[in-house]
């Protein structure tokens, strides 16, 4: 039998629980063994809960415990997640966590603290909900040389941007019913800013190109400045306007990397990933183009993912999964050096002067009045922003292909 | 230094060699180790080729050759692939194929003797190519129980299909395009007859359920009478058609399992899969639906595949990694007895009262002289086979939702 702490009883926590004790048999059968749940950690109490009467307040009490051989860590933040992870790790503990702002900030760290004790630090849970991306990218994508990640992966922002683009909606319409939903919190920063999605690509990058990726290091724009208007002209051009988190392998073991609003066509792969899910698209030299895709949130989906790291730990208790990075940061190149086609909407009627100096593939006209919108040709984006200076601009988007 | 053997010099097996060399330092990273192709088995000879001076033709070299740790089996079908294998595992030697027909054929006991020697038999790319889709169902789909995998799965077909529902050509003209371009051999009964789909969904299930699914138990129809008139219809119905397989878990330990046509709508996630491309929808009860998505074949995606086998068992070497299915096989449900709605077109004027007959959900005018459409509602196919009698039925296409 093998025992399981969860550190933070909240939402993804009891869902873990719920996992465990709901597939118990299909996961004793995967595993080899029977997993239990033996203990949660959480300052609150649980009176009426199946766990109830095995709540404990002291870390210690898991850390010291040499039953205890897999701790879960669904607290979110890094304080005290860290320290307690930390401690569970030099126990000599495996730890599954679904918390992407550890991961992010600690990673490196904790990856080595778990090889030096022979343990796994597993993460699954911590990029795209339930879609299984760490382990493949881990275990399956080691053949190739992976030359781009680019993924939508904030279900939050994704659901906003699908009711603008269907329904019309402006932005504060549709974070309004987002928050009424649960799917956007009463402080929308993390998701609409794209502090989210900057630390899940930093973790994916880590990961396909081997080296840390400090997620201060990522360019990032939210989706605050995208207006039903912007929609009008996406609809016009066939587009839709999704929040991107992507990554490129550049020349001299550097990559680029940006978190940003972009404008894709149908015939982007991830034109038809809607509402609150979630897909990631990993571009290799050999094996072409693969996506993976399913639900990027939830309690019983992240949960379930959580639990897959648990399996994964019993089966190869001796094994450390995923090995730390290459010593040192990747470096990231400057946003402003790199190149894109943009969409840009422009005040006034003079639409053909402008195009030619913005190189223009297209002028589109939205019915809006006293405004043009223009596809430009590609440029560096400190080129392109020292033009935008010239010219009344109103709003811009990427284009990504 | 990991040595490897190469079965097989062919399409595949070049590739593998291919990729090896080139990923050579990436590889090695994620092996722990550099890894070498040692020698290729093959009966030709290779003038001219880096394996030139390498090739051996009797097996026994490579059985009982130490140094060799590891081997790659790119043959195809069973003779003598499977005496192969089996005298590789029996060696102690792990084993990475692409060859469907072996594992959908013998992979229960190929499991079972590679457990019995401590090695393992991967088979990656035997199913979707270069997407990884056994590895996840093997190491992260552990914690659900999955109740239903569906692929499209073989390129040739879907890119037949893609065709025919693009440019509204016949069935005849887009099978000699696909043959001139390579992607439908000059016998594609394996392909159109849908063979080729009931071994990898068996191989799917087979996983996925945990017991030993064999395809001669796997109900199967080929896109053979799939003509455009059949478009035209699905065209007004905002519909695709695509070839299915197709797996769902029954009660009392039973699946259902199907290879056939379907029309479905863009509300299902296989919509969008297009041309040579596959992917496989897998669907669990906690975890919702995940989609994998990529290559389906070709030599470097295939070849990738087979390589990140290898890249595991080298650095895993002490481990089984999938583990032998239960004794026994599964139990396939009679598909007669299962229920569908269906596409269905029948000569005749008179749409109403068949309508009615059929307790259908629309009726559908493609214009077609003397004939018309229905959407029926959910029969068991055997209720319908037999309704079907009473009327000058034409043809006949499933609805997958």
């Amino acid at each position: 039998m093998i025992k399981v702490a969860v550190l933070g009883y909240g939402n993804i926590g009891s869902g873990v629980v719920q996992v465990l004790l709901k597939n118990k048999e299909t996961i004793a059968k995967k595993a080899g063994d029977e997993i239990v749940p033996a203990c949660v950690l959480d300052l609150r109490d649980f009176p009426g809960d199946v766990m109830e009467d095995k709540v404990v307040k002291d870390i210690n009490l898991i850390t010291q415990n040499p039953e205890i051989s897999i701790v879960v860590e669904t607290m979110g933040g890094t304080k005290p997640a860290y320290a307690f992870v930390k401690a569970c790790l030099e126990a000599g503990k495996h730890v599954a966590t679904s918390n992407k702002e550890l991961v992010a900030a600690h990673g490196p760290e904790l990856l080595e603290i778990a090889k030096a004790h022979h343990v796994s630090f597993l993460f699954e849970a911590s990029v795209g909900g339930g879609i299984p991306i760490i382990r493949p990218l881990v275990s399956s994508i080691t053949s190739d040389a992976v030359t781009e990640i680019t993924g939508i992966l904030n279900g939050t922002t994704n659901y906003m941007l699908t009711k603008m683009s269907e329904d019309g909606l402006d932005y504060d319409a549709v974070l309004e019913d987002a928050q009424e939903r649960g799917y956007a919190e009463r402080n929308p920063a993390a998701d609409v800013e794209g502090h989210d999605a900057r630390r899940k690509i930093a973790i994916l990058s880590s990961l396909a190109f081997g080296k840390y990726v400090d997620y201060e290091d990522v360019y990032t724009e939210g989706i605050t400045k995208i207006t039903s208007a912007d929609f009008a002209y996406a609809k016009i051009l066939g587009s839709r306007i999704k929040l991107f988190g992507t990554s490129k392998k550049k020349e001299y073991g550097s990559i680029s990397a940006m978190v940003c609003p972009v404008m894709i066509t149908n015939e982007h792969p991830l034109f038809a990933v809607n509402d609150v899910m979630n897909a990631i698209l990993v571009r290799g030299e050999s094996m072409g183009d693969l996506m993976f895709y399913g639900a990027g949130a939830g309690k019983l989906p992240t949960a379930s993912a959580v639990v897959a790291d648990v399996v994964n730990a019993a089966r190869n208790p001796k094994i450390t999964e995923i090995e730390p990075y290459e010593p040192g940061k990747m470096t990231v190149s400057d946003h402003l050096k790199s190149t894109h086609s943009y969409f840009v909407r422009v005040k006034g009627s003079d639409a053909n002067a402008v195009a030619e100096s913005f190189k223009a593939k297209q002028i589109v006209d939205a019915g809006i009045a006293d405004e043009f919108g223009l596809i430009t040709a590609e440029w560096a984006e400190n080129e392109f922003d020292a033009l935008c200076e010239n010219y009344p601009v109103v709003s811009v988007i990427r284009l990504a292909k």
